[in-house]
């Protein structure tokens, strides 16, 4: 039997309650809330849940009887005839590319190269993560289970010894930014790379925070040159975006020690962290300085979004702090991603997944810095992560370059895209989402437009 | 072969280089970054990633075999032979009670029904969910499919006609007002109903909203008590929480209407909407007013909040405002737990799984009923939802019949717990979280306790 639809019943109106009630239930079917085949409620049912009496529903279905609308099978029950059938249920069709009516091969930077995510692998993390019964309590730190793995991810592969009770799960990298914005004074100034990841400064300025840009140079952030009177920094040590440097030991101290004397918070996003294709990893902030820095790591880049889970080490009152604000918002991140997260990992499956993925992402950056010399241009950027830099001589020539890809199929980001406008103009080229045979195809095209061709 | 570990090599310090990076190879080892069979990459490469000499790194190597901490094996490479092994990687071991050492029998509102999830059911949903492929693009307003099916649900359970581009997903109830919250002008006055779900008042104050309390009688919020000025008021009109009163149908077309005059959105928190076991439901809120009323649902409470997913319908403005919020500061409802419940929905398990979870529920309701009249006290609300509520005679008898009903191994809350305190004493029965067996085992405590015995 179907839920008894919505049905307003006004006693003072001039009309009788059975009419109300017929229109009520016709209504109902034109809306798709009844569907043809649907069996309706006895008259008896309907009236004690409508609060009527039994001859008030009785003739309403005597009225819907008699206009073929509803029929009644002998001691089965009364069914809708007459509505729409029910509508097929099956996933939406995938949304078509949102960024233009015009396919592009897509070169920005920041997407996941799904081309080397092992659908077995996947699929088998899905089933794992199904196999764990479903929770019935909210758990405002995260899965156990995933913050267990990422204790192991980050000391195998970023060399940072923590315990699991250190690391919270998160949203992903921007969702924690947001979360920890929410604890600062609002009003308080916040450095952010400039040129620099613009969500990040979307996601303090939503908070109520003053954003204030910091500048950069080869060396990633230039700390000799952030201002004082800031409650945090946020920053891209491991691969600055965009600009693609590391920042050398020297800066990260000295970043340490200014955040302990001016009693700053370092966010530090660990962005391309696990992506480096040559030299070895540097301390990360976190280690160096646990008690003022905020180590953030995302599945995006490495797996995909569609997880929606990232991770955050940060000192005990911080953590403390945010899991009362988690607790008393009732707002915490999604476990569903972080139990196919743990299960990637826990079946070796993530390692695998990150071997081939630097294999194939220093391929990919060999073969567009090739396409890049080619055009007689220089890239930029340590050799990690899924983008380069291609530094262009002003921003006329920056916009023309994104235009020209455009108009050839490639959709580009110049540098303008990342930042208040006051760093060096060039050009941004992704080389992570593309399939490797379309990336391929496309690096000619590249050439062609680097080159004025 | 394993990552470098991070190494930070001094060239100004007296020490010599092979000897710190024979020291920084020694701490990964005991900080567990390498591990016992680890191979370490050649001289030659890891002199190439630390920028050193080859003659350093063969020292360092050199000293490390002789300590009988790493061994070579010839033509194959030098592993690590003296650290810790690997830890096990499976998922913790899963958290104890985490509200008191002492086992309770969880009477508590607002926790799920999972005894009759069908643990095959869950299991299809998850492997369905990973037979989709990964998403490479962020999706702002939420899995497409997770709309369609959230459009089903609206029409057949709750009766209201929505598109998939009037729903937005979301992380969940609380998550959808905090981000609501976020648009409103800090100092907005928002009302809340009192006694009432705390979360949404916690959520609103931490986005630096004042609360308004609002008072509640038998029928809900009481619209002609709530004071002007407000930039909107949350409610819970199809099971007001937790005094468990539907709103009726005056009421509800009073509060759009003053909702359209003075300008206030509604949030309309439809609360256990989808669990009512005898009147029909009223029109949605929603329904009544699409131009001022945001509706929000979740499977937390119908699923599990595993899948940290629930859905908004809201004005098209309000739509888009959230949508560019979303963009700005790269924070979506993580979409993994929403494939989960298209994939419940589109398989026909979640009809089912409702039908089964409406029959449970309202079975429970009975036995709570009888187990508290045969303590001859009598229990409020309407027949719907997870829990009762026993109205007591003051705060102390409620402070002592929670405190005595913990002393016998129930876990219950005083509807203190649920306002400001300036609403009615009583006790909250929820009754979904245990097992049915445990419940009834429960109830004739719970008689007891509530008898004073």
């Amino acid at each position: 039997m179907v839920d008894v639809p919505p049905v307003l019943l006004d006693r003072g109106s001039g009309t009788p309650l059975a009419v109300q009630l017929a229109d009520a239930l016709r209504a109902a079917a034109a809306s798709g809330t009844l569907r043809t085949g649907d069996r309706l409620p006895s008259t008896r049912e309907l009236a004690a849940a409508l609060r009527v009496s039994r001859t008030v529903t009785s003739e309403a279905y005597d009225q819907l009887l008699a206009e073929g609308w509803a029929e009644g099978r002998r001691g089965v029950g009364t069914f809708v005839v007459g509505a729409a059938p029910a509508a097929p249920l099956g996933p939406a069709a995938a949304p078509g590319p949102a960024r233009d009516a015009v396919r592009l091969v897509d070169l920005r930077a920041g997407t996941p190269c799904l081309e080397v995510l092992d659908p077995a692998a996947w699929r088998r993390a899905w089933r794992a993560a199904g196999d764990r019964a479903a929770d019935g309590e909210p758990e405002p730190a995260g899965d156990p289970a995933f913050r267990t793995v990422v204790t192991e991810h980050l000391l195998r592969h970023r060399g940072l010894p923590a315990a699991p009770d250190d690391v919270l799960a998160t949203a992903g990298t921007s969702a924690a930014v947001a979360e920890l914005a929410g604890l600062l004074a609002p009003g308080s100034r916040v450095g952010v790379e400039d040129p620099g990841y613009r969500r990040a400064a979307g996601a303090l300025t939503a908070a109520r925070l003053q954003v204030v840009p910091l500048p950069v140079d080869d060396d990633g952030l230039v700390v000799d040159a952030v201002p004082g009177g800031l409650a945090a920094v946020y920053c891209t040590p491991a691969h600055q975006f965009p600009l693609g440097r590391r920042m050398p030991a020297a800066r990260r101290l000295a970043l340490v020690e200014r955040a302990r004397a001016e009693g700053w918070w370092v966010l530090e996003d660990d962005y391309d962290g696990e992506l480096r294709y040559d030299v070895a990893p540097l301390p990360l902030l976190a280690a160096l300085g646990p008690d003022v820095v905020v180590h953030l790591g995302t599945t995006s880049k490495i797996v995909s979004p569609t997880l929606g889970a990232g991770w955050l080490v940060a000192p005990a009152p911080l953590r403390t702090a945010l899991l009362e604000r988690r607790t008393a918002t009732g707002t915490r991140p999604p476990r569903a991603g972080q139990r196919v997260f743990a299960a990637l990992a826990a079946s070796g499956d993530l390692a695998r997944h990150l071997r081939r993925l630097r294999r194939e992402l220093a391929g990919r950056r060999t073969a567009v810095v090739g396409a890049v010399a080619a055009a007689g241009r220089p890239t930029e950027g340590d050799r990690a992560g899924a983008h380069v830099v291609v530094p262009l001589p002003d921003r006329e020539t920056e916009d023309a370059v994104v235009a020209a890809g455009r108009a050839r199929g490639l959709g580009l980001d110049g540098l303008a895209r990342h930042g208040t406008g006051s760093g060096p103009p060039g050009l941004v080229v992704g080389f992570a989402a593309p399939a490797r045979a379309e990336l391929e195809a496309a690096l000619p095209v590249l050439t062609d437009v680097l080159g004025g061709g």
